[in-house]
């Protein structure tokens, strides 16, 4: 079976609708085609109780990886190590590595002439402090560390908000640990598009190919509207190969694409253009 | 106090990073701008007990308002109203007042030449099937209509997944009771940008003005790299009217500029052309 993960996203300006949340979808792309399953994605604002809730509730859930996105730089607001302590009851304290990485940060942009001298004050600290236990993970591209926690089985990983920093890091230290859980499968996907056929036509037709070929799950994506109906049908397959995962996508979209035929319907492998 | 919201989120796509979540934030900011507090997001795969656990965790968290998007459609993943059946312990059953709006669809449908005849198929009356004590919703786009559920003191709102459906339904019947339920009250909100100043140096200077603007929330968003620093910052407020609002975004909005200038930075009205 494949490793199971949960995403948790911390930030006011996600729930507030000011930025859209592409940090949950650049991490669930990336997840999925490394083979683990995103189970759940929680989104929470810049609260410590926020942040202690979620981590708990994944942790209930027996969630075997759990990464969070955000609140990890030098402002107040930055609460997610304080949540993550107080969901496992453990002590925030300054990690010599950290420090140690947030130090050799300042006094490269000292050496470059930014600032007037490396000066370690409290927010700057801040970044440092991290929940007992942790490990920080180097920061190739900002100053906040990433911060990984085993907890018994649970691998609990802890990325910066800002999207080059997250997706730095997730590539650098958490992919690798993914593709290890996973167990050598990856995931496969195809899209085809049809016309002249409705959805609720559609329906009992991918009831029957999905029958038919059971390692392949089917979502058609209605485009247009139902009347003007432009739908992409999405296949997707867990596979070891990709021949095995050729083969069983083949075989579905052939299938399908013959019964929408018969009911008078269009196929084409390409999106309509709007 | 504002009243709270949760948005839950259905559908496989949006867990395997195939489809970005633009419905979540663009709820999210309607719903804020509409003075309502949305309190977290979670989205979940097509599951009915996914779905049945997500409605279930917010009414327990005494959520006043719950909105979930997604799985209404014809289709055998479409599980929301069995999720919710099962979160709230109803039955499912055939609503008359749903079936009438399904059924007027399709002969519109086949008015218009789309059919060849109007057939109430299974995938079809299942759009109709709503738990027992819900309200169906017109929908002004497509075919399945939304839910409305009263759960005690909590509004229980499923709207569909397509994007020009959902917020067709939002706007005629979803937003007319998130006014009522804000009491009056706005969300305002205005950025400005600093340029050569470090978040970990801005950090102090917004918790003064925060203390010094009890009404004003303030959080920086980095836009470039801590080494060449090019910073949001963006401040909120909720209010009963306009001018209230703008009187204290103003104050805090000078009197952080001013110590930004103090601190060497450099502060913009607009954001830097990439």
């Amino acid at each position: 079976m494949n490793q199971q993960m949960e995403i948790i996203c911390i930030g006011n300006e996600l729930l507030i609708g000011k930025t859209l949340n592409t940090n949950a979808h650049w991490m669930a792309r990336r997840t999925t085609s490394l083979g683990v399953i995103v189970k759940r994605i929680t989104v929470v604002g810049d609260e410590v109780n926020e942040v202690a809730s979620a981590v708990h509730e994944a942790l209930e859930r027996e969630t075997k990886l759990i990464i969070t996105t955000g609140g990890l730089g030098p402002t107040f607001d930055d609460k997610t190590l304080e949540g993550i302590a107080k969901a496992l009851n453990r002590k925030l304290d300054v990690n010599e590595k950290a420090l140690k990485m947030v130090k050799e940060k300042y006094e490269t942009y000292f050496k470059e002439g930014r600032m007037e001298r490396v000066e370690l004050t409290p927010p700057r600290v801040k970044m440092a402090a991290l929940p007992e236990g942790a490990e920080p993970l180097s920061n190739p591209v900002g100053t906040a560390p990433g911060v990984m926690i085993k907890v018994d089985g649970t691998f609990l990983i802890a990325l910066p908000g800002v999207p080059p920093e997250m997706e730095a890091i997730f590539d650098e230290a958490v992919a690798p640990l993914l593709k290890k859980q996973a167990g050598n499968v990856t995931f496969f996907e195809a899209s085809i598009y049809a016309d002249g056929i409705m959805e609720s036509a559609l329906a009992p037709l991918i009831d029957q190919v999905m029958h038919d070929n059971p390692h392949v799950y089917i979502k058609s994506h209605p485009k247009g509207e139902e009347r003007k109906p432009h739908i992409e049908i999405h296949f997707s397959t867990t596979a070891k190969d990709s021949k095995t995962a050729k083969n069983r996508l083949g075989k579905a979209i052939v299938q399908l694409s013959e019964l929408v035929q018969k009911s008078g319907g269009k196929i084409k492998l390409q999106k309509k253009k709007q």
